[in-house]
């Protein structure tokens, strides 16, 4: 009924894990001075294996791309990859040819501190639209950068804009008599409706993963997971993830047909699933992660389509924030996704409590809204039409989060 | 640069008009006791010809239809109305077999009252969704309500739900040595971003104009005018524009190929963008209107695309509403839209402000912010990609729409 939060049988979560997790990986993170100064703060991080590793990336479909998402589209499309530079505070969009250049003299910087070439790196900025990166500050920032196998949590800290805290996990997992190792960081809190992939979004594993497989399972975990999350329905001009995989655990190259490819999907898919369920969470201004729940639809698309648009709708937003069990307006979000749903067979929940059941049905108001005050609220819908489910998130939208973005550049 | 706010040549704008404008048009409204009690409240309400009169309508687009919506759909097929009627309070959505019966009910009450049949006049409800109407108020108010010349006011108080005022004007324009006159009502304040209609906008002309040429005039100028207006990107359930012309000013037939055409489509598009720009003000906890102009879009339907993304974000909502110069939202917005956009030669700016010219260029934020305190802001985009332009309105966002929203049925 509900994406399970557990983990899958054979995957187990790293207490304290970070993106450093996996064998053979380092970070490294200080403050430059792009971001407002204050305590602990950090701006400019490297995530990188020690070795090469097999990459596969994803990128937002904004036709208003950064440099950095041009810069390292080009960099991973050879299937390898050592690492990645990102910055925070500036996110290096509509800066022209010379955005290009500061983007590919990052990629410079990163190669030339792990030897190897600039076309193998990825880089990453996000921050304020249209001002360019001060490049002395990140030359000099990327020198003082000392990367060690403790650093993912501080690579956390330097990629958050307005995020409350730095995301970051990891896991383990089982195959083929094998312990492999999954790390994840990601940021991102407004400008948040992802298409292709999220804002940032990095994973990390000491398997041996092919290019082709490692494309193909990022792709899947990632349209169930990191693109069914809303914040504000703002797909961001700076989304990217990928996954590193340096195979540092050892064992033979996993493919499609592996034996262990289930495996490492199963775990990469609760990766980005938890990632995406944290990212929603922290959502500028909120208070509750909304999960919604699609069955019923006559098609995975309208299914995927219908959970989007209720998790991204204000209204609904609104209502769960407010603690209002106004169940019209989950119907009011599926119709205007355009999914077919038959009224005559609906059924919608919030929670458990039932709200909808093929017509109008009485129910406990009063219980509805104590629910809604949940941290975590799951609202379901039951269109009546077909076999097919989805499930997105998002979050309430709350007065801070028009404050928050009443308020950013000046 | 602007679409101008004055009528165009040949047009009138009436002071104190309304929908009972034009001859041969009455309204009036009675307090059925549906919306919570309040000084001169009305939630029941009456808009007919004293003769019959063509209708043209144009209806939600969404999966999820008020039962007024399939009632009226159906009604206005033959091209013949003589009216309207209109609950406000409960929309009448999502309540089943009970909900046309109830739809029809109300059609039957108002043909009793004209004396015509019951499929010759439409009907609308408007406010919560899956309250089934309290039919025996609106019976006893059907029955109360006294329809004049002078009740088109009353109408516009009738049908508003969170609106901060009724929405109601008129103008007049010559064409064939004859004078005529469009009235016009509309209501609608949240849940909106109307695909192919708006909330409730009800056109009358005392212009004889003939069945397809009052569609197809209806169409192309809701496509300019309620189709480009955004308060929150939420698809109401219930959206209905429709146009009664009953001829009472006599005069030969207007079709397509009549002289008087063309001054009849200027008049109604005028009146139609007046009443778009009427609503997006008005969107809940609006400070201001937002005008979106975008220029050089590669086809009509990228440059529509544009305007409205722009229009309905969050983000830049947000930010015009903290007088935040932070064009690059805009630019992110555009992108999000999927229009193309040539960053090399695209400009954008704030009012008569360049923030952006093929590239980076500096301006005067505190100008700028200035600027954006007005009451209208224009927000303008040329994307270099091609010839074609649109205009889209919507408003900024404020925490009270955040609180409107959160505490509405409860």
């Amino acid at each position: 009924m509900r994406a399970s939060s557990k983990p899958p049988p054979g995957v187990t979560v790293i207490e304290g894990g970070s993106a450093t997790s996996p064998q053979g990986f380092v970070a490294g993170a200080v403050y430059a001075g792009i971001k407002a100064p204050g305590p602990g703060k950090l701006d400019v991080g490297i995530l990188a294996s020690d070795r090469p590793a097999a990459v596969a990336a994803m990128f937002t479909r904004s036709t208003v791309k950064g440099a950095a998402v041009i810069v390292s589209q080009r960099n991973a499309r050879n299937g390898r990859a050592h690492g990645v530079i990102v910055n925070s505070g500036i996110s290096n969009v509509a800066t022209g040819a010379r955005g290009i250049t500061n983007a590919e003299a990052m990629c410079d910087l990163l190669a030339a501190k792990l030897d190897t070439s600039a076309d193998d790196v990825l880089v990453g900025s996000t921050g304020v639209i249209g001002r360019p990166l001060p490049m002395d500050k990140i030359r000099a920032a990327a020198g003082r950068i000392k990367l060690g196998p403790g650093g993912g949590h501080d690579f956390a800290r330097a990629i958050i804009t307005t995020d409350t805290h730095p995301k970051t996990m990891a896991v383990r997992f089982r195959a083929g008599g094998r312990a492999y190792t999954i790390g994840a960081v990601a940021k991102g809190s407004g400008m948040i409706h992802p298409d292709m992939a999220t804002m940032f979004c990095f994973i990390t594993t000491d398997a041996p993963i092919g290019p082709r497989f490692l494309r193909a399972s990022l792709r899947a975990a990632v349209d169930d997971s990191l693109n069914m999350i809303s914040v504000d329905g703002d797909t961001s001009t700076s989304d990217t993830t990928a996954i590193f995989a340096n195979g540092a655990a050892g064992g033979t190259t996993i493919d499609a047909s592996h034996p262990a490819a289930a495996a490492f999907h199963r775990a990469l898919r609760y990766v980005c699933i938890a990632m995406a369920k944290i990212l929603a969470r922290d959502g500028e201004g909120a208070e509750k992660l909304i999960e919604v729940g699609i069955e019923g639809a006559a098609t995975d698309r309208e299914a995927r389509a219908a959970a989007r648009t209720v998790s991204a709708s204000p209204l609904v937003k609104t209502a769960v924030h407010g603690n209002d069990p106004n169940w019209g307006r989950l119907l009011m979000a599926v119709g205007r996704s355009y999914a077919r749903i038959d009224l005559e067979r609906a059924r919608a929940w919030l929670g458990e409590i039932a709200v909808y059941n093929r017509g109008i049905v009485p129910f406990d108001e009063t219980a509805a809204s104590k629910y809604l005050r949940s941290e975590e609220v799951l609202l379901r819908v039951d269109l009546g039409a077909g076999k097919h489910a989805a499930t997105a998130w998002g979050c309430d939208m709350t007065p801070e989060y028009v404050h928050i973005n009443s308020d950013y550049t000046t």
